[in-house]
């Protein structure tokens, strides 16, 4: 179930829409040409205001409600909204919008117009997801494979016809099938060699980054993640990125330890454990323009922990953000900058696909 | 300059919004939410319909609009429209706006709620632009770079600040300096052996198949392409993808004939000239769901023409579509097999960064 919004913008001459008696005109050639499309069409309502411009309400046996508005600065919008039982035909085909914009384009000699694929709202599964600098981006999902609340967030894995299985925690999205760029990228495959190396990954639920780290031969890995139902979800319905890794807990190669990581670092500091590489592929690092709240304390708290259980010439690995934000990246490698003992860093960075985006990721080491 | 429209969602419990009573309730916890939002709040117009819930107007100052829709299917949407002016900040930040729907989830008890990330319209620069399976996807474009209109198509090149300029013709996007792998996918790179060959290029404006060709060191080239203005703007524009290719139109590898390549296929086939791989890189095919009207007519008449002027091991490579059209995939797999004599075909596919989806490649031979 769901309702369906579909929105037409058509650019006007300002001088065309300056006076209400102009907006009267406008608002009567969209009437007719709406009569065409909705033939029970009734005006329920209209507003006029000297410095708004117009608004009108028009509706179809108040099925489907229209509402017309006509900016006086020279833009009119046309909001259709309706609603679309389960295996009912939309009121609106793609050709009858494209048509119905095209006449009234033609008819109000608008120079830019515009109309969006009808807005799904309401549905059981959440289409909208948004990229790191809060752009719209509708998937092709089409099932809800798996829904869970664990404590520590909620846990969807969703099915994109093109990207495969997504992990979305708390409404973000994590990786999916599509992304085994996203792994390669964050370990820097082909650059960093991991034959024999000790390794420690903080977080990384989802299996994949253990899993292409397991086929560089490194002598072990220790991954340290907190919620136990994401790899339970990541095991069953995304094995084609973590392969069997989740199955087993522990072997020869590699150490699954369910729990805060921060406890465990502390741990292994207090023992004098070290590593040549630390990935942190943890939560995302937060949009917000202050560095300031829980979330980068926790960043912080992170940074000075894993400094201390690297070699010397060891490497902190982690993924950064959207290269779109730049805010928010500055405020990353500000936090950086104030480590001490002082740390240098380098940055990659690759298209995502089921980000939609491009993302940084960072490769950090002691100056 | 742009208009806001900011569209939420509530899933409610068809239980609760069944009677009008029960709508009005819900109605009147919506407005007081709202109020803290909006001081001057004023109901406009409301309209109750037993079969089809309620439906109501708000404004402040008949400066921003709010609509709010109750189906008594159990569905809430609320739309906020409002004129921003450039440079002016936005009535409601993402802080209000997600607080905004925090509370109304909660004082509603909503199972599931949604906003989305304003929508701009009417701006000059349209920014969404939908997948092949006419999906919503916002752009993070900044700048308008160029824009004219050739005697075939609109030609722009807009500017995305992650995925650089972007060719757009006639509001469809055709490649952006992110896409190598585009090219390299079409070419079928570190698969098919360029070196020493005869290529045709149908099509191909933007110059980033010809320059990807020539450094694989094929005896020569030759590419029809009909729109001499796209070739300027990419030459332009472009050039971190076609190099300086569209700079000279003959060179001892390669030759660029501006014209319709129909004529010209025609003219070679009468010459018999032929050709080891023939591109086919013109319009995308048709979305549409029946193999009819021009556009399929002119795929079959390039196929045809294209398999004339191959050598009997010669390999005709071409762009698909979104994997996502299964029926237009079909349908134009449909006119491969229609061909005489007999071809047959195998298939690659990326994920292209500016189209925002995986894209199919098509390699056809005789059969």
């Amino acid at each position: 179930m769901a309702a369906q919004t579909i929105l037409f913008d058509f650019t006007l001459d300002a001088g065309k829409t300056a006076t209400a008696i102009q907006r009267q005109e406008v608002a009567r050639i969209v009437r007719n040409e709406l009569e065409h499309v909705f033939s029970q069409l009734e005006l329920a309502y209209s507003m006029e205001s000297m410095d708004n411009g117009y608004f009108s309400v028009l509706h179809e046996n108040k099925e489907t409600i229209i509402t017309c508005r006509i900016f006086q600065q020279g833009l009119l919008t046309i909001n259709v909204e309706y609603y679309l039982a389960d295996g009912k035909e939309p009121i609106m085909s793609f050709d009858t919008m494209r048509t119905m914009e095209l006449i009234l384009r033609q008819k109000l000699d608008s120079d830019r117009s515009k109309y969006l694929p009808p807005i799904k709202r309401g549905g059981y599964i959440d289409i909208y997801m948004t990229s790191s600098d809060e752009r719209i981006i509708e998937y092709d999902i089409d099932t809800l494979v798996y829904e869970a609340r664990s404590p520590f967030q909620k846990i969807q894995i969703m099915h994109s016809k093109t990207l495969g299985n997504m992990l979305i925690l708390d409404e973000l999205q994590n990786i999916a099938e599509s992304d085994l760029i996203y792994t390669e990228t964050l370990m820097g495959r082909g650059i960093e060699n991991y034959e024999g190396k000790e390794i420690c990954i903080l977080g990384g639920g989802d299996g994949a980054l253990l899993y292409e780290l397991l086929k560089e031969n490194p002598k072990h890995v220790v991954m340290l993640e907190i919620d136990e139902l994401v790899m339970q979800a990541c095991n069953k319905y995304l094995n084609t990125i973590c392969g069997d890794v989740l199955e087993k807990r522990k072997t020869d190669q590699y150490e699954i330890i369910v729990g805060d990581c921060v406890d465990y670092m502390k741990k292994f500091i207090a023992e004098g454990r070290k590593f040549d590489y630390v990935f942190g592929d943890l939560t995302d690092i937060p949009i917000s323009d202050a560095p300031i709240g829980e979330c980068w304390d926790f960043i912080r708290t992170i940074f000075e922990h894993s400094f201390q259980l690297l070699k010397p010439d060891g490497k902190y690995l982690t993924h950064g953000n959207g290269t779109s934000c730049l805010e928010s990246l500055q405020l990353f490698e500000d936090q950086l900058r104030l480590l001490k003992p002082k740390v240098k860093f380098t940055t990659t960075k690759a298209f995502v696909p089921s980000f939609m985006e491009e993302w940084l990721f960072y490769q950090v080491t002691f100056a």
